[in-house]
């Protein structure tokens, strides 16, 4: 059962808060709904949805605050939901000591990895119940669902569209952690999580996926905005081994590069619109 | 001096964050800036600007980022500009201990009372240093400045533009605490900042200063929202002493009252758009 613990009139939909008791992840999470007016109107009608997932140290909150999103989304129909980033209050031993493993860091991964392996099951969460409750429970359309996200969130994004090509329709991402085995935030997360094995990490490698795609994923195109101005892009991010990846299997990408750009909510707010329209476009029809 | 603390890309333009040794408030004051694409190409051509008051526990950022102002502002050419709240880190004793009284809620006026009139000097800083520094330093016309805010913020732009009327040409509010002198959160800050002289208050008063109005200081009009699921709208509010007081003395109001929206940001940057075309308008020509 969604348990709604607010709900806000915003741009002639809802805004809402909901928590719930999640099996995937063994503890109660949050997450966020913004339901358009057609929504509302049509209740019963299965909409388009779109699933963002945030960054390192963010929650449910951050892209329903930060983001800017509703506005074109309550014009174009579509539903957005926001998970949290993270199990919390799992009662493991340091859980939240790091801003970058823990808590706030769940890497949309399911770790193999005690202790993290009680609860750490964002994969399955986000792919899979929060999915299937949206569906079931907020008047998603099944064959309309798309899925984006931000730093930690675009690993995330580009990673589960891949691992669950048939449960997601469109990927577009924010300056994503795009070859997480070969940067310091994932070799972190990863050898924590998922052990010492670095097959195993392919798994959750949006670069080593897509290179191991027998032919193109989404040939509707996967968009992708980086600033140039962001201090992690040198280390942590890789956009490049994605686009050599998409190249190599015939992927089309649109990976575009701003001047002046950062890691932060000022740059991600300037370029919703145009991911809102990228996943509209390939939501557009039953 | 200005101090520059960030610089991050947004809407083709730039938002900053500055600080500042204030002489009026005696102390550093913090305040934020977007200038638009428009501001930057055009280095020298002075711009439109807006002035936002944020409310009660707020802080310069918080209009920048839940605002959603910056995409169209960027379109319209306007400089956006949010103040802090309040000092901060005055010395004074227990100047944090309230929401509602000291740090994060100055209420925009200039205190009489010791010990808050050694720094709580909001309007002297706002509408006076402030607003010289957007013109002098950041390219703001000054015939060509309006002022806007929400709640507490909503009463100091309702308050200083009927003030300093001179220096403002277009006003409008989400949400004012627009009869002060008749509500809690108004009794307790006046009483404390101004002092026992009710009479005093009602210089601080948007509706009682819209009564004495000899004629209408506004002739383009005055835009107000606000929310009906607005828990604060009985008790603290009363947009309808100040709908009467505009009534009385022929000033035009579009007050707009509207059902399932509360008293925050989702409110606010739902209706943001309107408002920014609003003072627009009214700024269009020199």
């Amino acid at each position: 059962m969604l348990e709604l613990l607010s709900e806000h009139g915003c741009f002639g939909g809802v805004q809402r808060f909901y928590r719930h008791a999640s099996t995937a992840v063994g503890l109660p999470m949050r997450f966020s709904v913004f339901l358009p007016p057609a929504a509302l109107a049509g209740v019963g009608t299965p909409r388009p949805a779109l699933i963002y997932l945030a960054g390192l140290t963010c929650t449910e909150e951050t892209f329903m605050i930060k983001g800017g999103a509703q506005r074109l989304a309550a014009q174009l129909g579509l539903i957005l939901v926001a998970p949290d980033t993270s199990p919390r209050d799992t009662g493991i031993a340091g859980e939240a000591d790091e801003w970058d493993f823990g808590a706030g860091a769940g890497f949309y991964l399911d770790a193999t990895q005690a202790p993290w392996n009680a609860h750490w099951r964002m994969e399955s969460y986000v792919a899979g119940e929060l999915y299937d409750r949206v569906v079931g429970e907020l008047g998603a359309d099944p064959r309309r669902i798309g899925i984006f996200g931000h730093s930690m969130g675009g690993h995330g994004a580009l990673v589960l569209a891949q691992r669950h090509r048939e449960r997601f329709r469109s990927v577009s991402a924010f300056a994503p952690i795009a070859a997480p085995s070969q940067c310091p935030w994932g070799e972190k997360a990863f050898s924590r999580y998922l052990g010492d094995d670095r097959a195993q990490w392919l798994q959750y490698d949006a670069s080593a996926l897509m290179q191991a795609q027998p032919t193109a994923p989404f040939p509707g195109g996967i968009l992708i905005d980086q600033g140039l101005a962001d201090k992690f892009l040198a280390d942590q991010l890789h956009p490049e081994a994605f686009e050599a990846a998409c190249a190599a299997v015939g992927q089309p990408l649109t990976l575009r590069r701003h001047q002046g750009y950062d890691h932060g909510y000022y740059f991600i707010s300037t370029w919703m619109e145009d991911h809102l329209r990228h996943h509209a476009a390939q939501l557009q029809d039953g």
